[in-house]
C-alpha cells in the first residue's frame, strides 16, 4: 500500500541527515547528467491562480521519478503534494503532503552547500531570520559541522527569543538572540540569511574573514536580502541551479554585477570539476534557488526511512 | 485533513450516477468555455518511460482545479494519482489513488453520451468486450436508461460467462453471454464496443435501425475496433473532445473518411448548440476519447459523496 506522509509524520532528528545525504548523492548524479529537472509546468485557472508542477528525478542505479505540485489560489490553507515512483518496477513509493517536506529540502540543500563550502572547523553560526527556513538551515548546519553556538537576529524581538529557546532545545547547542545583524554575523564562521527582506540587510563589512554565507531569501533584482559587495569579496560563488537563476521572471540579483559569470554549480564542486574553498581565509557564498527534482529525492529518502 | 481514497473505497451503486451527473454539468460548463483542459504534459525519464499529467478543472460557481498523473514505466503494478483543489479557498479536497476512478470516469462519459444520444426508450444493450471498461459502460447505461437486458460477446468464453454472472448480480438485470458479435448487437438499442481489438470487429450490417453505439477501444489509423461503415450510416457522430482526436500520434480512425468534419462535440449537443438524435430511426455514434479534466470533476464528486 502506498505510504502517505503528512507534516506530523516528518519528525525525528535523523530526518535532516538522511535528506542531506540523499541530496549529496543527487548532486553528484547531477554532475554526471543523471538528474532530471526540466523547467516548471504552470497551468492557469483563469485569473484565480495556477497549479505549478516541478517534475524530476534521478537515473542511475535505483532510478526515481516524481513531482511536486503547489497552487497559487487565494486561501489560508495551502497544501503541496510530492509523489515518488521507483522507475524500475513502476511502483508508487509514496506521497508526502503539506509544507514541511519543502522546508526540510531547502534546509538540506543548504546543508550540502555548508558541507562542501564552509570551513571544516566552523563552530559558530549567525542566523538572520527566525522563520521555518531559518530553522531548517540551522538544523542542517549542525548536521554537517561541529557547531557549538549560534546567534539569531530577527527584527521582532519576541520571534528571535522564541527561535533561540526552541532551537536550543531541539539541537542541543547554545542559541543566543542578538539585537543586530552585526552581532549575529561578526564572529560567525557560517552566516545564514533566511529573511523575506527585499533590501540588503547584511554587507561585506559585517562578515568575518573565511566565512561561508547561505542566502535563502529573495534574490532577484526586484528585491534581494544580501549586499552585492558580499559577492564582490567572495572567492567562490555557487548555486544549486545556474539554469534556474537565469529563468527568473525578474533577473537574478547578480545579473550585471560582473559576478554572475563566475557562479559555479554546486554539483560541479561536489564532483571536483570546479574548485571550491581553498583555505580557511576564503569567503564563500551559496545562493540557494531550490533545484527542481530535489523534492522528489528528499521525499524518497524520507519515505524509505519512515 | 485531506481525504485519501483508494480503489477499495470506490464502491457503492450510487457512484456511477454521481459521476454521470457531475460530468453532465461539466460538459455544459465546457460548452460555455468554463472547463479547463489543456494538452497533456509529458516528462521523459531517459528511455525508461514518462510521467504523464492531465491537468484540468472547471470554473463557474464552485471552481475546481486538479490533475491526474500516470506513468509508463515497466512494471506489473501501476498507480494513478488524481488530486482536486477547491479554487475558492485553495483547499486540497482530496486525492484518489489507483485504477478504479479512471474506469468510473470513462464509464460515466459513456453514460452521458447514452443519456443525450440513445433512444429514450432503449431497453437492450449489446456489449463487445468483458474487461473493466465494458463493466463500467454497462453500469453507466443502466444508470441513464431503463435497461432490461444485456448480451455480452467476448472471444474468451470463460470471460464472457464470468462477466454475465457478475454484472447480472451487480446490476439486477438479465445479462446473457452470446457466441458472436452479431448475437450481441442484432437486437440491441445500445451497442458498447469496449475491446482492445485493432481490427474492426463490428460493421453497420450487424446493427439494428435506431441504435446508439459507444466506441471505447482503439480509434486510431494504427488500429480501430469499429467498421468505418458505421460512421457512414450514422446520422450523428459525436466525441467528448474533438481537439484530442486531432492530437493523436497516429491519426484518428475517421481522418480522411469524409466523416471527420461532421463530428460534433458532445458538450455542444448537451448545450443544444448542435443537433443530436432526431428520431427513433436515427443511428448515433459516440467516440469516447477521455476529455482531459474529467478525472478531476469525477474525483471531486466522489470525494464529496464518500
Amino acid at each position: 500500500m502506498t505510504k502517505i506522509l503528512r507534516d506530523d509524520d516528518l519528525v525525528g532528528s535523523e530526518l535532516m541527515g538522511v535528506a542531506i545525504n540523499a541530496l549529496d548523492a543527487a548532486f553528484l548524479a547531477r554532475a554526471q547528467d543523471q538528474m532530471i529537472s526540466p523547467p516548471r509546468h504552470h497551468v492557469s485557472f483563469s485569473n484565480r491562480g495556477d497549479l505549478v508542477f516541478t517534475v524530476g528525478g534521478m537515473l542511475g542505479e535505483k532510478p526515481l521519478a516524481g513531482f511536486r505540485v503547489y497552487e497559487t489560489f487565494d486561501g489560508v490553507e495551502h497544501s503541496q503534494i510530492v509523489a515518488v515512483w521507483s522507475v524500475e518496477d513502476a511502483k508508487l513509493k509514496g506521497i508526502v503532503l503539506g509544507e514541511r517536506l519543502g522546508n526540510i529540502r531547502t534546509g538540506a540543500i543548504g546543508g550540502v552547500a555548508i558541507r562542501y563550502l564552509s570551513s571544516p572547523d566552523a563552530k559558530i553560526v549567525g542566523i538572520l531570520g527566525s522563520g521555518a527556513q531559518a530553522r531548517t538551515q540551522l538544523a542542517a548546519a549542525t548536521t554537517v559541522r561541529q557547531i557549538t553556538s549560534a546567534r539569531v537576529y530577527s527584527r521582532d524581538e519576541k520571534n528571535r527569543t522564541t527561535f533561540a529557546q526552541e532551537m536550543e532545545r531541539e539541537l542541543g547547542i547554545e542559541v543566543r538572540p542578538v539585537g543586530s545583524v552585526l552581532d549575529a554575523a561578526r564572529d560567525a564562521d557560517i552566516v545564514i540569511c533566511a529573511t523575506t527582506s527585499s533590501t540588503p540587510i547584511i554587507h561585506a563589512s559585517d562578515l568575518k574573514l573565511g566565512v561561508h554565507v547561505n542566502t535563502v531569501g529573495p534574490k532577484t533584482q526586484r528585491g534581494y536580502e544580501l549586499g552585492l559587495d558580499i559577492a564582490d569579496v567572495a572567492d567562490v560563488i555557487a548555486t544549486d541551479s545556474p539554469e534556474q537563476t537565469r529563468a527568473y521572471a525578474s533577473p537574478f540579483f547578480l545579473a550585471g554585477s560582473g559576478n554572475e559569470h563566475r557562479m559555479a554549480d554546486l554539483a560541479d564542486i561536489i564532483a571536483k570539476r570546479e574548485i571550491g574553498r581553498r583555505s580557511s581565509q576564503d569567503t564563500t557564498l551559496f545562493c540557494s534557488v531550490g533545484l527542481a527534482g530535489t523534492e522528489v529525492v528528499v521525499a524518497s529518502a524520507i519515505i524509505d526511512l519512515l
